[in-house]
């Protein structure tokens, strides 16, 4: 429906090929507009018929208050932590949160979010699965900013919230092999994701840096649920030649490798990536990568706010947050 | 911008006083059409200048294949479960869910309804923290169905899905009371809560079937996050009394007490409304008040996708699930 009614500042600023800011500053004769850029605004508002009130209008549709989040996975509660810490955010600036999630499912990512963008968010979040995000170009040039976040974007120029994903799986593994580990299984999600592969780079070049290789009959892909790590984990542990260590990708193969180490009552070093609720609890101790989730939330949410306030202010940028790691969980055996 | 466009279909329906589904019959031509309400829709659809045409731009204008999941707390992996089982239901008939949350706060719930209801989604799950619902009366008749999940609608007739909160919590207080357990304390989320309404009902209930009354002095409400409500429970049991047993309303309170009960290593015996991911390895032995969480997210979306496609089909309905007691967790004491 968006464009079923008057002309907007949006569409002024599409014909007129500015930013939005820039058709804000000329109709509300603003100081410090380039006379030439001033013109060309004028000159798409008389071919478009825009009036002034159609600025009430395009503000009272509501189009500026919300902020759009497109989630990978709405069981995992990293997303959950990051909505909830960006939704603190916008609440804050008297702006609301809506979520979306593709699932991981690069097509249902481009789906949600052009109907997000479709329902007028001032801004979108997204965590990324498809490969190419040139089909949001024109709506980034249409004036609503997208962060992308955990994972970067592909084929256009946008901020990017990312962890460092290669550092922290590095340190994991550097500790498991000073401890003498050779049989290290890994647990990965669905390899193509960017996070994994960064990941498993972080894993060999630990190897690398120790003079050794990977031993890659016990790395296992797709774990993408706990019921998946579980299962795998099980089957690990029963093999002729068990692993001494496992390092898990992301906490859903954590707590599912978890169940099956507690189940087996086996003695295997555990580390995982991404730390999980009730994770001081658990009967083993675990090494965690851990970083601070809600800070990617509300750093998100903020860099929109901001270029929402001024999209012209500086270049795209890459954020990398940092990890450490932490121990969770403590060694226990059944009582009596 | 709902109203701005040219008319649509619902505005035929809202000035003919008859079901969306009545006017795209008389549109479409389709039979079985009382001829009293085909004459009011036609007369309606001449007054406000409808064509037919308009039917196709409210379909492209994507009202129909989105709904809307307003969730009362982001980080409570309850909700997450519910909005995955219902997103699953939504894309297997090609539709998407977008989620918000009120963070149990009445005029978020009223912003955030309202605005997915403006942002055109073709049905809502709401679970509603407001005290009062006719501001979605004009929704409603203009053929936005509505389920209220979790908690009972007020002040307007809709589908809701519940819980048994009190069958639950009764035969969890009912257990604790055979076992000779009379100081119990319990932990309640914010009191108004209607589900905390109703677990207190079933604890009063089932210390009055056994010719007892709750010892107000271990009842402590307002226990929103699980932080509070280790708190909470870490002043219970270094009390000159400490209860013998505690009865936590929601898996919030049930971790935080938890993880007191352990920091203390603490002999008490422990049950809890909500299952939550990792249950099975904590380190003490819960009884647990459970039900099929994602249960509660299918049926509400294909409720709300039956009402979309047969608005007229069968009066507003109230589904109670049933819940059940089950053991989670395992005694155990440190290692060595």
């Amino acid at each position: 429906m968006r464009k079923s009614g008057r002309p907007t500042m949006v569409d002024v600023a599409a014909d007129a090929g500015v930013s939005l800011k820039t058709v804000s500053r000329v109709v509300n004769g603003q100081p410090h507009v380039d006379p030439a850029l001033a013109a060309r605004v004028t000159a798409s508002a008389e071919k478009l018929g825009f009036h002034r009130n159609a600025l009430a209008a395009s503000l009272r549709s509501g189009s500026r208050d919300t902020l759009g989040f497109v989630s990978a996975d709405l069981t995992n509660t990293f997303y959950m932590t990051i909505a909830a810490a960006a939704s603190a955010v916008a609440v804050g600036r008297g702006m609301q949160l809506i979520i979306a999630s593709s699932e991981e499912d690069a097509a249902t990512e481009r789906t949600l979010t052009l109907d997000l963008c479709q329902r007028r968010v001032g801004g979108l979040i997204v965590v990324p699965t498809a490969a190419d995000h040139t089909y949001l170009q024109a709506e980034v040039q249409r004036g609503t900013p997208v962060v992308f976040l955990d994972r970067p974007a592909r084929g256009i120029q946008a901020d990017e919230l990312l962890l460092d994903n290669r550092g922290g799986a590095r340190a994991a593994l550097a500790e498991l092999l000073a401890a003498g580990h050779r049989r290290i299984a890994v647990l990965l999600d669905k390899p193509d994701i960017f996070t994994m592969v960064e990941r498993r780079a972080g894993v060999e070049e630990a190897f690398a840096a120790a003079g050794l290789t990977v031993d890659e009959r016990v790395v296992v892909a797709d774990m993408h649920t706990p019921q998946a790590a579980r299962e795998a984990m099980t089957r690990l542990l029963a093999s002729a030649e068990p692993p001494t260590a496992v390092f898990c990708a992301n906490n859903r193969s954590t707590i599912g490798a978890l169940e099956a180490i507690v189940a087996a009552d086996a003695d295997i070093a555990l580390s995982g990536f991404d730390d999980f609720e009730l994770s001081r609890l658990v009967p083993r101790r675990i090494r965690i990568v851990d970083y601070d989730a809600g800070e990617l939330g509300r750093r998100a949410a903020e860099l929109l706010l901001q270029r929402m306030v001024d999209p012209d202010g500086v270049e795209p940028t890459t954020v990398l947050l940092p990890t450490r790691l932490v121990d969770r969980g403590r060694e226990v055996r059944p009582r009596g």
